[in-house]
């Protein structure tokens, strides 16, 4: 197929494969620089759309999304969160953010930020297709990278790029690019999954709540005043339709139970579905003209909400050394791209690690581990250090990490 | 042998089984308050003075040496440590707990405490018997428990006591008198343990270095001027006498090594061995007359630190409710000895367990796993309330637990 004669040939400086929040942060921030781009995705806006995923933003992430220009949505949708509860040994103990790092998060569903970057690509004028398929990028190796891919009605075209952006979410076709002996994957997979909800409820909790307990993890999370959140750990190959509402809401109760009475706001439940997760990074995140951003890269559990906050800080950095590689400095710049990004990456894949272990009861584990994550959970909340500790992680590090 | 005629009888208020520090320290604290004790041990007092263990005291159990009369030769011999140094990537991290905790550790090794402690009694005029054998409890479920043993002369003897307290270490016999129906042991197995030397050279360095690298964990430690106490990760099967000297060094300066060019001073190494270890915690830590303190009742690998402090710890909330039980308070008063030494233990199980899995390469362990305890490393000593989260855990917390 590489050699087929195409239907048009479209340069443009960018491309970036993969129009989720990072391919489309990556071309707006480029945008305002402006440096044009084509993103492009096998996914249909609808579908996307219709994906539930995270919801916790981290506060400059947050401001980003509106300093920035792409919406300021997230100020009247979203709900600041000063703090989260960690509920342990049938106790909650608060992990108040403002108090002890000066941050806040903000709940606002991966959707939403999806959405508002669409309409701003769209009210920019920028270029994001859509539904397309049998993506192939050629030529990474050279100056002149190519992108085909066949549009909706069938029709097939080329975009030849000076550079092109992976941004093709966790399981990306353009990671698969870097030689297989020249990358090096890292990985884990854990022996549970989530079992997450929606269900037409009032809010059970003003903020998230991890939940400890020797039945397993629970993480009772919002959506709106009536709509909300909720995931228990289970096994990863549970089968959603062996569980009715009230199965649900008799194994979430349990996990977040305790002599102070706190019980779950129940209604009925009208989304549910297995979320598998494993914790992965391939390195090199550049390869000659080609360079990986969020998901392509890196996957973390859920546990820490540090995906998404991941990404976007990952295209963050990607934007600054791309426009330096536009200008004076060349292709150089790009550089910059790799250490910056994974400090952070790395960081961010202890910090979920140490999240999931320290909250969730592995199948077959012994009473020890049980019993030392209750230790484990008095140290991080019996001290202002250790709470900080957790916090400083959650609310996200400084964009350049301090020394 | 347990109706066999004895040689004599002696009525005692407490009798210690194992005159370690703990068994000792509790002689000590119970003889200042006026309680009577008789403490026994089946090893020699040159066993144990020769038995090279732990070295790193809290400044509250150096403390309590000295201002509860023990000794203060540990002033004069010990040295002060302000912080330890975390080496990965191989640079050099300190951990400054002074400046964090303000706080200090004493480097003065375990069989120092011994001496102090088993001098003390002699000055005082304690009783303490080593070299004993055949010990039997007898009737700790009673009022009157009895312990019988064999003098190093062949006579047997009786101790008729009110409470008898198991400080007979990590092999401890009397854990084993709480029936096997109502107690709990929690415990977790480590795939590598540890090759300890005692070499013949100056300090290498001023404080202890704890060593990340991807060929394993070491410890450098110190022990005098002249002569050093050093560790490297080790399969738990390793044979001392296929590791000349030249193998030792050659294995300790490669897990140190790094841009810095730090190396270790070389000396003859005069002392080997393989210490093995686990996580250990048996409970209940009272059965009826019989109260266990120290490694009886638990035990922890050795890379935080915490096995001897923990032990003291028991033992000086163990002679608090042990002087209130004589007093007008009665038995009710050991109700609050296991609550208060629990919430203490698990903390330590978990930052013993911490320190072991963030600095250890586990064999078999994945890239993945090595790059996210450099991610981890990064986090701890990354900001302040990570290195604090670590300073207040090495240096223990306060005696009785802050909420």
């Amino acid at each position: 197929m590489a050699d087929a004669a195409v239907d048009s040939v479209t340069p443009v400086p960018v491309a970036i494969v993969g129009a989720g929040p990072a391919g489309l942060m990556l071309a707006h921030l480029l945008g305002r620089a402006g440096i044009e781009t084509i993103a492009l995705d096998t996914r249909t806006r609808h579908e996307i759309e219709t994906t539930q995923r995270a919801g916790i933003l981290e506060a400059d992430i947050a401001r980003d999304l509106v300093e920035t220009g792409v919406s300021d949505r997230i100020l009247a949708d979203g709900y600041e969160h000063e703090g989260i509860e960690l509920r342990f040994g049938g106790q909650a103990h608060r992990i108040d953010f403002q108090d002890l790092v000066g941050e806040s998060v903000w709940l606002y569903p991966q959707t939403d930020v999806f959405v508002d970057l669409a309409n701003a690509r769209q009210r920019d004028g920028g270029t994001v297709l859509f539904g397309i398929k049998d993506t192939e990028v050629l030529d990474i190796t050279t100056g002149n990278p190519r992108v085909r891919y066949t549009a909706p009605d069938g029709t097939r075209h080329e975009i030849r790029a000076r550079y092109v952006v992976g941004a093709d979410g966790s399981r990306s076709m353009c990671r698969g690019l870097v030689p297989e002996d020249r990358r090096v994957r890292y990985g884990k997979e854990y022996p549970f999954a989530w079992f997450g909800i929606l269900t037409e409820a009032p809010m059970s909790a003003p903020e998230l709540i991890y939940a400890h307990s020797a039945h397993g993890f629970a993480l009772i999370s919002q959506r709106t005043e009536t709509v909300q959140r909720m995931y228990f750990q289970c096994d990863p190959e549970e089968n959603v339709d062996a569980w009715p509402d009230d199965r649900i809401w008799e194994t979430l109760q349990a996990r977040v139970a305790g002599p102070d009475g706190f019980r779950l706001k129940e209604g009925p439940v009208f989304e549910k579905s297995v979320l598998k997760f494993r914790s992965f990074v391939q390195e090199p995140m550049r390869w000659g003209s080609m360079v990986l951003a969020g998901d392509a890269a890196h996957t973390v559990p859920p546990t820490g909400a540090r995906g998404l906050n991941l990404a976007l800080h990952d295209v963050k950095v990607l934007a600054e050394v791309l426009v330096r590689a536009f200008g004076s400095e060349g292709e150089n710049a790009l550089d910059d791209y790799q250490p910056q990004a994974l400090q952070r990456v790395w960081r961010a894949q202890n910090f979920s690690y140490w999240m999931t272990q320290m909250l969730h009861t592995a199948p077959g584990g012994s009473d020890y581990d049980l019993r030392r994550q209750l230790g484990e959970l008095d140290n991080v909340v019996g001290t202002r250090a250790g709470r900080t500790y957790l916090a400083e992680q959650y609310t996200g590090w400084p964009t350049r990490p301090t020394a």
